[in-house]
């Protein structure tokens, strides 16, 4: 047979600009992630994998704040994670009650219907929160299985206040559901104290490992629904009640772990360890403030007010009169600095700026805010 | 609040044993792959990075020998794109006729009747193909809109001859689904000339990438049937009508890409491009043919007929009385050599050795001998 050669393309070796990625992720991977990403492999059963597979869920555990035994990167990037959460708690009919004040639970909103889910949304404008009085209504009205909510909405910076809802949805009888793939490592979380039964995350946000593995925890409540479920899972590859058996003592193969991704995450997760969670988030909160005040200094306003402001991602209002794509170009081209415009009802009105994990620091702000003076008309 | 420390392990710098991965699979990835994959990152919307996808699509086409436009890594492991296939082409009803002949086609079963697929099955025993008086059969009985073969089934060591096939698939209307996850870039695959529709494969096999990547394409008859879906596909993070618009010219925001699982299989199809395929597939045959042959000359036997032996993945047959795992166990602990053994209707009866991508070399088949030799009452 003739081989055809058509797309047999001459390329070069791999090269890339040296960007600062202060867009909403990927973040820059630490460099100490990026040499362990690059260790050579050993097989997915392989003894030394195992154990590397147990110290990946227990330093999980510690960067969650959770004692759950089902906690796993999964393997895919933080969207897989957020499928995942859904596909394995909602069966067909499940009421799943939605929080939408951003992209992320509207995202929530189409793959919790493509389980069969009866989703309902209450609805805040982007960039706004939710209150416990707003929940209360919203969990009596619809009477959820399932109460999900972004804990950082990457699309708008805000940040969820998550105190109480869990005795809500305990008076409710509901599961509490949590995005938390803008927090995670960067932002206080405290799953169990919270009461979250499901959360789910990125790695290339706060814990500075590149995407292609996401965090996924599920606690006894979430548990005891998969386990009681009445249909199968409608995903085979983020089917949990086969992947639990990969991850448990059975060590049954379902399919092979990305086993560089889980080098690389564990390197993040050490760092995390090593850092401790109070000064990770103590330097998160820090340098970011010392971007919103430098952002004041020159007379920029924040789109979110500055009690419900992430300090993983900040959403910056663009000055009347400026293009903000044309600004954020220019940052590319001439700094090599990323940031991301806003989408949605936010289009043309924000950047959006992380400020997360390894690139949290503070020459990381004085140089954005230096480049924003020049390239600002 | 107060901190729980207990998961705040203590772990130090990641080691691994220097394992020669001789197994189904993962195989080692080569150096130059290793070395790409930790290259820092730019965004997944970075001009850089697009120009990177459309190398990857190309190169993916070199190595399936196709010209379809719609080739793409998904962001997960072989059995992401596997899931995927069948999850964008499977509609409720369908009926999908899957040749069983080893786990991957029961795997097929399992997740085509996830997607509500009317699945049917014809059986050969585990090693064996099927005819293309078999085929005929099976569409003349069943008339399915999709027959789903796998190319090279990584737990029997059988290879599916293809030619004739889509012929027949032709006849009766139906499309030509094809699992090639332990042949490409090792196997001889004309996807076009062979008039495939649909296949999907693993980066981890002959392409010496590690997992975590993994290339999906379909033909024209696949994207008209994706296209005229009478329901959603069931499953957001595979949904490739979603997906089509990051990969198309639109370069729409669907979920971020594993940015350096990109680099690395870039880097793995780069090496596939510089050697040539025909020299590729030469040197798999090549060097599983002095397997092949030293193992004749101990006297040991190979599970598959010559005709249909895998030249990636040989399946061995256990002599009379000797213990597989003990010796798979032994290669492992004694010489850091992966093998593994077979499961299902082949537990006991055989070990399974890749001889895939880069470690498909003389050097490491006579380093195998040599142990088993060592190993073997």
């Amino acid at each position: 047979m003739q081989l055809n050669n058509t797309h047999r393309i001459q390329t070069d070796q791999l090269d890339v600009p040296p960007r600062l990625l202060l867009g909403p992720g990927p973040s820059n991977a630490h460099p100490r992630v990026l040499q362990a990403l690059s260790m050579r492999q050993v097989g997915h059963l392989d003894p030394k994998f195992i154990e590397l597979m147990n110290e990946n869920q227990e330093l999980l555990r510690y960067a969650w704040q959770t004692d759950n035994q089902f906690t796993i990167p999964v393997s895919g990037t933080g969207s897989a994670a957020m499928e995942a959460s859904l596909a394995n708690t909602v069966e067909p009919g499940d009421v799943v009650l939605v929080g939408v004040n951003g992209y992320f639970g509207l995202r929530l909103v189409d793959m919790a219907g493509r389980y069969g889910g009866d989703v309902r949304q209450i609805e805040k404008p982007w960039g706004e929160v939710f209150s416990l009085d707003d929940l209360r209504a919203g969990l009596e009205q619809h009477r959820p299985a399932i109460l999900a909510l972004v804990h950082a909405e990457t699309s708008t910076g805000a940040r969820q206040p998550l105190e109480g809802v869990a005795d809500l949805c305990r008076e409710f009888n509901c599961l509490l559901l949590i995005d938390t793939v803008t927090s995670l490592g960067g932002v206080p979380l405290f799953l169990d104290e919270w009461g979250v039964d499901i959360a789910y995350s990125g790695s290339q946000k706060c814990l500075s490992c590149p995407p292609g593995i996401a965090p996924l925890t599920l606690g006894p409540r979430a548990v005891e629904k998969l386990n009681n479920r009445q249909t199968p899972v409608a995903n085979w590859y983020l089917d949990m009640s086969l992947l639990s058996k990969y991850w448990g003592n059975e060590r049954t193969y379902h399919h092979t772990a990305p086993i560089n991704m889980n080098y690389a995450l564990r390197e993040a997760l050490r760092l995390v360890a090593e850092e401790g969670l109070e000064a990770r988030w103590a330097r998160h909160q820090a340098n970011a403030e010392l971007f919103w005040e430098g952002l004041a200094e020159m007379g920029i306003e924040c789109h979110v007010p500055h009690e419900y402001r992430l300090p993983s991602l900040t959403t910056v209002r663009v000055p009347d009169g400026v293009d903000a794509k044309a600004v954020a170009g220019r940052l590319l081209r001439e700094y090599n600095i990323e940031i991301a415009g806003g989408f949605g009802p936010l289009a043309g009105q924000i950047w959006r700026v992380g400020l997360m994990g390894f690139n949290s620091r503070p020459e990381n702000v004085m140089l954005l805010l230096a480049a924003l003076k020049e390239v600002l008309p």
